[in-house]
């Protein structure tokens, strides 16, 4: 599946909420997609009728691609957005509540990066990895929604790391508990986001909400799908959130409780060998592995291996047993890349290959591409 | 116990490695210290026989204090030294052992920050507020060292914010179990301690040894006074370390399991009203409250909260209740002040007042210092 | 003049600005002043009428004073104010300019540390120690104020460290030129000020406004008090100002050529014998020497030196012959203290003392402080 | 010339100083060349024998490359080196220049990152888009060594992007002087290098002998090249140098003398066209533009900037009149890439291409790469 489907052209997509943090990501990843096409940039009314160029303060480490920054920006209406089955969000939450309800009201995909939808029980929250057959609740809001629109929703950024390490030891041997501490990067403010004076030389213990997301978040997540909704994963989750001078990068220090005894060396395997759909179906940012096991003293650390995978990959180390629970570890994620942009991306892969792109057919005949 | 107690002479002090990061913490904490004066300055043969104010590369931001300035530096051999009864060692691990046992072989009281005598059953772990009590063990070391010298010590920087927190639960509430994830400052690791390489946008997850001393240090300074050693306390801890980009103040993400049901009030008035030894006998480097409660969204952080009760208190906030254990909170304290020196100075000046330095009398007439 | 003067009377002050950064700051130095007491904490609109400990969200590290926490915020209207001669404004420059010219057209004598009068011909630009003679364009700006209310202004926070360095080598050797570059803290750009995201492993070699700042407020404060306004100094400024993860701390690397030969030893002797008007009068807020000169090979340094004299001396280090130049060195000082609140509050003690403010006697008899 | 000259055959290189921050950098750059193979690491006597995956800290993005991981380290020894004409040095001045002497007396021809034999008459020291024609010197170097092994040296890494940039001044309007006031990042101290406890929240204003490498080697890199040695250029330069809390990325802010008048149009379209030999010939390593200019407010910054054209162009911002000599801007380069590892193998390349390696004929039918 390298290369194009859809007979080599490429899907026209919109991106909601283009000119901020997470949105200049979606804009970097986009640029060269082999599937999609950014036809429309859109955000708010103080940027619509500018240029990307200008209206976008450009943060990223690449130059902003050309085909995007000669674009004029539009507002956040459907009615004026060209003819693009599929959409990005990258919405503050403030705002991206209505606005996503109305795009999916009229007959467009979203896959969303915000919170907003992500709890409400028939839109899938979803990690392709994890828990691909969720997307089945899409055919629910349709029964509701005419237009043949639906959300789709990617979790919240520390949630993924968490989730991705967490799946194959839920598989392999049931899970009961897990405490979770995160050291999280600024990047997951946003922009601003935290001022500079607050977290030089600092720690901040706490992140607004963040807490209730990631307990929350996660037993749905690792939850079965039911008929009209998700039934929860009854794992007790305890959640503490730090905020820590570092750019990239969300650092979580996890100690699990699983419900079968499990020797290291199976616990490691488990997590060595987890593959999910999006390495069967080769989809184009996909990780050769969704979790890399570092098999080092002093890792993962942000700085040195949140690009793992093109930044798609959660690295798991430092695995050892627990006093409390059953084992403790470290997994470290990308938060702009897999927990954010990427993650959403990899996400409307997902989304599109299995056919729940409105007027564009599943790809059944797929050539896995070899990781 | 204000001013100076025996008829106002200061007692004479040595100081070992002196020239280090908690050596020159030291030298300031001491320069104009009412009880203990300098008389010897030792460090590594290397530096012996210079000037302190040329061997020791002061970073501190005080200024280097004149006394110490001039003092010719002296080799760490009991032979050499002047008449002091009392000494501090600041010496790395690679050779405090030995040399310390020189010391009370040689019949001084050394109160120690390093780790090497820590677990010995008879040489007291000591955090003055916690388990005063323990420093009995001294007569237990005496039996063997008819020199009348001992050793007592200091807890890791990261175990004492820990216990001064836990102190007042287990009393309380008794304790089953706490989890502890450390945001550990750079100071933390001495000179030259972690390359700037390896930490700045980033999180190293690791530091040697510090998990297991926070888990069996934590479990002898909660422990009982026994017949010719302490109880441990049966805790089951389990512990987390990492390393962050900030220069003082570890922080400590804990959660608890507790004995006796307790109310969200009632801990937090333990915490609040909890007071100790060196609050009651007014010594001169107590805080005035052991246990500062932040009663605030987004504390304790290091930058604004280290320096509480000029850096000796601990710091507690964010107490909620864990899903898993029944509370979580978060412990803030100064690793070189609380942490070290200024943590074997309180030591020290609780030591003598209980009258356990060779040759130096019990102060047992106080004056309550009012906090 | 330690102690009370005004029969033990403290000047009842206000404060514009209160919630900011650099107000914040003020309210801490004004916590325990000997001279002032501040009656009236005023802020946005937004603010008033809420008590201040809720409308600044406190990021000292020194505790939010009591007395100030307890206080309602006041509007910034002059016809609101309690009876108080004196102001103090730590206004945003977006609103600086009518409020400050509002409050001394209402007869109180404004102490700014805004941008916005610094250039006009009748507002005196001072740093006291090096031109507290231009205090007397007060007179000029009275002629067209029947209130007698007027505004004096403070420099920008970059400009004082370089004129406190300048000025004893302009009376010793004169001034040609000097180049300065700049690297300067994050708190500099107050609240919230520049994001996290653009500052981590990063710098940013553009702070809006501020190179012309140092090049036009340096030649009016090194300038001669004419009839009605000042001669400027004819020096050759160039400017480049970088902004760099650090907290507080400006430190500025420059080079300047001389009028006149001088040998190192001069210019070293000029620097560390400077005292000026301030430390004559024992102001309360003067620091013992203006400049400290630090003999040591690699600072001044912001975090060892920032704090010098309590952050209100210039630290210079690092002297040396330029072969473009004449000399070259490196000055430090902390800005929101000397470069902003510290700074401010020291004039406005000149200014009382000199009898200034309205209905203030001049303090003519005084007992210099011993430094 | 892309693809592989020389019938396809890579040319066999050793490395020493192996390990080290530099060294890895070389080893990753290495790891896929077109042209060039490792077939030698070597470092000091502690880790020969041992395997390279052992031995070196791994402190790089991008993984250990396999081939390297489990070569085993020799010693720096060329008795021991397998047949390799060409030999990096990454050594450590402590040892690089008798070392460096060796190989070159053992007929290897070296390419240097250390500052030992920089400024030696007979040995060129390169920047190739600069000074190409000064290689002719390793024939002066040959007349003395029958071997036919000689030392070609890379400038020392903040001199590099300073020369970059002034090159095309030079030519296009003559250079009278420069200031230059650096602000360099950590990785140039290498490992460990500078304490995290002295870099975090501060500034350190001192490099030892940093200032006098840039004032005089940028003098020996845009000299004329004479019959025996290089003729230095007159110009004259005073520098200042700072580490700042950077991982990577050198900083400059230049001010430049011009000895014709020049439009600011005119100058920067010299900095923009400037292209040199790497760029003629299409070397695997060259930058497709050794200079980029930034037409923005507030750049060039490290963190967004230093990877430019893959971390080996300088990036040159805010050009514009300096009050006191003609032009002042920023430039920025790669410190470890542009400055060290990355232009010491574009060197090699140079080198190679031109026929200086013993037994390997010039490639004098270049295709030249389209950049």
């Amino acid at each position: 599946m390298t290369g194009r489907p859809w007979n080599g052209r490429r899907l026209p997509v919109a991106l909601l909420g283009a000119t901020g943090s997470v949105g200049q990501r979606f804009v970097a990843l986009l640029a060269d997609h082999p599937w999609f096409e950014i036809v429309a940039l859109c955000a708010s009314d103080r940027s619509a009728g500018r240029l990307y160029a200008e209206s976008a303060r450009w943060l990223q480490t690449s130059p902003l691609p050309a085909s995007a920054a000669s674009m004029r920006v539009l507002p956040a209406d459907p009615a004026r957005l060209p003819d693009c089955p599929l959409v990005f969000s990258a919405l503050d939450a403030a705002v991206a509540g209505e606005i996503e309800s109305a795009f999916a009201g009229d007959g467009r995909l979203v896959v969303s990066n915000s919170r907003n939808h992500r709890l409400e029980p028939a839109v899938p929250l979803v990690v392709p990895e994890v828990n691909a057959d969720h997307l089945e609740l899409i055919e629910v809001q349709r029964r509701d929604n005419p237009s043949g629109g639906a959300i789709v929703t990617n979790p919240n950024c520390s949630t993924i790391g968490l989730v991705l390490a967490l799946k194959p030891l839920q598989d392999a041997f049931g899970l009961r508990a897990a405490n979770v501490v995160t050291l999280q990067a600024v990047s997951g403010a946003g922009l601003p986001g935290i001022p500079s004076f607050e977290i030089l030389d600092n720690v901040v213990p706490h992140i607004a909400g963040e807490e209730e997301k990631l307990e929350v978040e996660t037993g749905k997540i690792l939850g079965r799908l039911g008929e009209r909704a998700i039934e929860r994963c009854p794992i007790v989750i305890s959640a503490q959130c730090n905020r820590v001078p570092v750019i990239d990068g969300h650092t979580l220090c996890v100690s699990v409780g699983l419900e079968r005894e499990a020797a290291p060396a199976a616990v490691r395997d488990a997590l060595e060998s987890f593959r999910g759909e999006p390495q069967a179906l080769g989809l184009p940012s996909a990780p050769a592995r969704p979790v890399h096991f570092l098999d080092a003293p002093s890792g993962p650390q942000p700085r040195l291996h949140r690009d793992n995978d093109r930044g798609m990959a959660a690295t798991v180390g430092r695995l050892r047993p627990c006093p409390l629970l059953d084992y403790k570890f470290v997994v470290l994620s990308h938060n702009t890349l897999r927990g954010a942009a990427g993650g959403a991306l990899l996400l409307a892969e997902l989304v599109a290959a299995r056919g729940f792109v409105p007027g564009v057919e599943a790809l059944d005949r797929f050539t896995p591409r070899v990781g």
